[in-house]
């Protein structure tokens, strides 16, 4: 029961025009460092300044009418609730975020100010699913999962397309890993570039798909080695997107089959990346940006004499509190 | 006596797969903040992290097989020493760089990264620039002024060149102005994209260019207010790359005859327009360059529902000493 890789190119065709086709960056600094021929897909330029809206989009736009009206729902804390908020507002549906009492005030008035409706929830995974199947129940509107949501994996992956077929010439793809839509939906895009189901668009060669996750929050890596879904839920890292006690039952299957490994790196290292693109590359990033950089860094023996897309997830920092200063 | 506007054309040519063909980002929040249509030219991802490689490749290129032996030589303590630096390298000749004693050590390892020579001057700049005439005498260098050279002039001239060929619904361009280099080669381009000197890419409405310069250090203003060159050499402002206590000769009348204003911003609105870019549009921009944003807000009755270029002139900041913190 895999997903189709057809799923990325219907998404590409509904989110021509919603969303950006974010440039791709190139820097013969960071070729020099890192041996390889780097292609930087900055998603940080997306919308909401994240390549969330891709997915969020995607599954607000597959809605058929009738479970459109009745609105969406989700329960995120971060880039994938203001996501859904733009996604549901330019679609002209009710969208409502469950976010736990303590989340920072300026995350909640970012999903406000996108018109959604903020229900605050008890700390924790458990009470905020609870409330969020309570308000679905209730209210019969969708609930839109942060990454285990076929839709939302397809959306993800248009990045990667985008990537693939501007740069045909790239062999390896590496990307991020939290709950792992966004990896496996670029593991599907690579799939539907070799197998050119994309005619117009059909590589020669395999592209080889790596996931890069912080040691600190190293779930999925531990996943993958254990074949099974490992929950660890002491993930701490100053990857704020990267910590995800465990990856999707939807997406667990596709990481298996098509990913190549989940590299891991240090939280010095991820904070040494992304100072450097900061300063050479003069891109924002956020810490889960940086994950995918410091990992061609580190494993600079799989990537040297290569040509290598890069997915740069997003740039939502906050500026007043800078992990080098 | 007046520059022709065919130098730009011609340094674009030259340049070709010398420099980076910079993206154009756009901002729908941006947008609304300003009510106008803004295409920002990111020089902030130019080689060397600002517009500066363009002149200076273009001299650079531009010099006969025999000057170019002897080499090259200027006197800088910002980036057109690196730009020159490196597009010496590029062609394989000698550069020096006259800097002040005082500049700062990370500056002229910079330029001694790329392969020039750095001589130290006394402070000040008639010290500097009668050791750079020495040292042209002695060598038989060829001078390449900051900006007030007709090769420089064109050559930063295809920033602007770029963003109308890609943009030409642009209908006003904005650039901030230190010596006049890149606001004089952008009025040119301007012109050359109007007057069709290039028939494919013939614009059929005149583009109204305007320069953007710090309050307190306005002598571009006042020069074109005076209808002469005024010193000012009390120019005190966060924008380090726009200090220059005077416009160039070879800058000023075509600024006179192609510029529509002036227009200036506080100190305060640099900042604000400079954390805004970083913190919504995830791009590190140098304060220089947060000059031209800041003035289309400040000003925003001469741009409102108006399609504007702005360039976006560098990105390099130190991100140890941010203006906010």
């Amino acid at each position: 029961m895999f997903m189709p890789m057809k799923d990325v190119l219907t998404a590409a065709v509904r989110l021509a025009g919603k969303v950006h086709t974010t440039p791709v960056v190139r820097s013969r600094q960071l070729d020099e460092l890192t041996g390889a021929r780097l292609f930087l897909k900055c998603e940080n330029l997306q919308r909401i300044g994240a390549f969330k809206i891709r997915g969020a989009t995607n599954a607000v736009l597959a809605l058929d009418l009738e479970s459109a009206g009745r609105g969406v729902l989700t329960h995120s804390s971060g880039n994938h609730g203001q996501a859904l908020a733009l996604a549901a507002r330019e679609r002209g549906i009710p969208c409502t975020v469950v976010m736990p009492r303590n989340s920072a005030a300026v995350k909640k008035a970012a999903v406000e100010g996108y018109g959604a409706r903020v229900v605050e929830s008890a700390p924790g995974s458990a009470a905020r699913e609870a409330l969020t199947a309570q308000l679905a129940a209730e209210t019969g509107a969708t609930v839109i999962h942060p990454y285990d949501h076929r839709d939302v994996i397809a959306g993800q992956g248009t990045a990667a397309l985008e990537l693939l077929a501007a740069h045909p010439e790239i062999e390896i793809l590496i990307a991020p890993i939290g709950g792992g839509g966004l990896l496996a939906g670029s593991a599907l895009a690579a799939e539907a570039v070799f197998n050119g189901a994309n005619a117009s668009s059909a590589s020669t060669h395999p592209v080889l798909v790596y996931g890069a996750e912080p040691e600190t929050a190293d779930d999925a890596a531990q996943s993958l080695a254990a074949g099974r879904i490992v929950t660890r839920n002491d993930n701490a890292t100053i990857a704020d997107g990267l910590r995800t006690a465990a990856v999707g039952h939807l997406v667990f299957p596709i990481l298996q089959r098509r990913v190549e490994a989940i590299l891991t790196v240090s939280e010095a290292e991820i904070v040494r990346a992304m100072r450097f693109v900061w300063e050479r590359l003069k891109l924002v990033i956020e810490p889960s940006s940086a994950v995918a950089v410091a990992a061609v860094l580190r494993h600079r023996e799989l990537f040297q004499g290569r040509a290598v897309g890069v997915i740069l997830t997003g740039g939502n920092v906050d500026l007043d509190r800078l992990p080098w200063l």
